[in-house]
């Protein structure tokens, strides 16, 4: 633990940073009638009776006299699409707001357009805090819309994705959806990242003279101890390939597989050579996971992962799950 | 603009929980010496110089007496794997700790472990918060992890996904990668969630007799004009199909193409009716993607692009991309 005498304060900064906010922009105007805000990931709510919301400004900001001087404030909880004006307004600048519409809120401050929320405010209490002062108010008035949010989290901008709850599946009342494909569509950019993936992976397989299907089948048998080939088969019907019993019959004449008889059915497992070869290319597959881990971020992979095993469930017509062991 | 007069607490809620937070835990110790615990997002950090943070506790909250007998408390920025933890101290009950491990901290305050990070502090400031105390500490010790953070936004838990910044491509060390595959190998979930989606797509395409690769060539051609069968099979190398001159004229013979001759390159557009055909394919394929940006919420389907494209292009090894239009 860092102790009192020393802490450092770019380590302190990191142990703050692991704590996820949201962006705020806070706006108002000064005493010569000029439209003053920052970028604040300080913000946070108080009080439900009284509505009460607080945020913090440092004491040497050029700021401060503007919202010592006017009482009334606007806080806007940005949407993930406000990410070049968090970064306008983050810096020291006399042109913060040029080329930014702005309506008039309470007590003539600025609001800004296209945020998640709005919370007109009044301070109430200002307070001492450190290096900061600490700006109570009461909203007076507010807004709110249904966009994405702006997060911050590890000293970057981040997104805040549900962990997920149970789903309310309303009823699509689309006749007539909007034909606009692109980068953006979700079946490009799941085949997509899927074929990139995969492409690697079989170029491993590939090596080892395997092709998709055969590589299906070891990996199964190499994970499961040995299987008919109908449950094999099975297993990677959400693929859309099958697995045949000539192409069994082909890895037992190349060594890699060995026929087994029981209960009257034939059943495959992977010989020594067998899994000598699979877990190479496994392990190939494995080094490319890591690889893409360290290039995405551990939280990312984390969100991504999680995020995709959501979208399995949600969507499975009821395919068999290869990797639960039997 | 909801007005002072009638803020609807629920919808001001919402308002609020539109700023993402992080989720911590606070602890002390009351002074009959039994540990106290509360959860809390209403956490932030105030001062860098003294080291200061804030959080607020409702008035009428049962741990009140404990925080305001003891000036020394802990906070827990939590992570991801820390929901249950955090929905146990959020309940009151007399038996937070049963099972908990805990350390001792400053002023003998209970530690719990596997946090983000944690914060051992001293109240130098109570104020007046509405229906709440706001607590200003000091921090007199930290600690922090690399773990996943838990967050929270609109009322639920969340993840975190950073939006992306350069990425430090460490060199991976891995020689001999564990060999442990699953649920959680992303080769295996990237493939379930893309023929997951593909299958239901190709059903629609089957129905219309088109094999995957016809399916392929005749949505660029929806997308561009004319096309050689060189130009689209280089658009879909990233799926590892290849596009045939014998497709094409096949395709010709089923009145669905139409070929030209341009600067002696045979050249491929389509006909009404291959018009037709494919723009009913690609309608159901964007009546699927609205059904799974319902079932997966707005700002999950927001993140899981984001993460997709990110990975796309950190991992893309030069393939063409077929939505980039000419």
């Amino acid at each position: 633990m860092a102790t009192p005498n020393n802490i450092d304060p770019s380590e302190f900064r990191r142990a703050l940073g692991s704590f996820t906010t949201g962006v705020t922009i806070i706006t108002t105007r000064s005493a010569e009638g000029e439209p003053v805000g920052v970028t604040a990931n300080s913000f946070n709510s108080v009080s439900l009776t009284p509505p009460l919301v607080l945020w913090s400004l440092a004491k040497n900001s050029r700021s401060l006299r503007a919202f010592e001087s006017n009482s009334h404030w606007g806080v806007h909880i940005l949407s993930a699409h406000q990410e070049g004006l968090s970064n306008r307004f983050a810096k020291s600048g006399e042109d913060k707001f040029l080329g930014v519409d702005v309506e008039d809120g309470a007590g003539d401050i600025p609001l800004l357009s296209d945020c998640c929320a709005r919370l007109q405010c009044k301070t109430i209490f200002r307070y001492e805090g450190g290096d900061h002062i600490i700006f109570v108010g009461e909203v007076l008035e507010f807004d709110r819309s249904e966009l994405p949010p702006l997060a911050f989290h590890a000293g970057q901008y981040a997104l805040a994705a549900s962990k997920g709850k149970p789903v309310s599946f309303t009823s699509m009342q689309h006749d007539e959806p909007e034909l606009t494909f692109g980068e953006d569509f979700i079946g490009y950019l799941l085949a997509r990242a899927h074929f990139q993936f995969y492409a690697q992976v079989m170029q491993h397989a590939a090596a080892y003279g395997l092709t998709d299907s055969e590589y299906f089948l070891l990996t199964i048998l190499a994970m499961r101890d040995t299987q008919t080939i109908e449950e094999v088969s099975a297993l990677f019907s959400y693929t859309g390939y099958h697995i045949t019993r000539a192409m069994a019959t082909d890895l037992q004449q190349r060594g890699l597989l060995a026929a087994h008889e029981r209960d009257s059915n034939v059943e495959y497992g992977l010989t020594d050579a067998g899994r000598e070869v699979t877990l190479r290319v496994l392990s190939a597959a494995k080094a490319l996971e890591i690889d893409i881990e360290s290039k995405l971020g551990a939280n990312e992979s984390f969100a991504l992962k999680h995020l995709l095993k959501t979208l399995i469930a949600k969507t499975d017509p009821g395919f068999a799950h290869p990797w639960n062991r039997a």
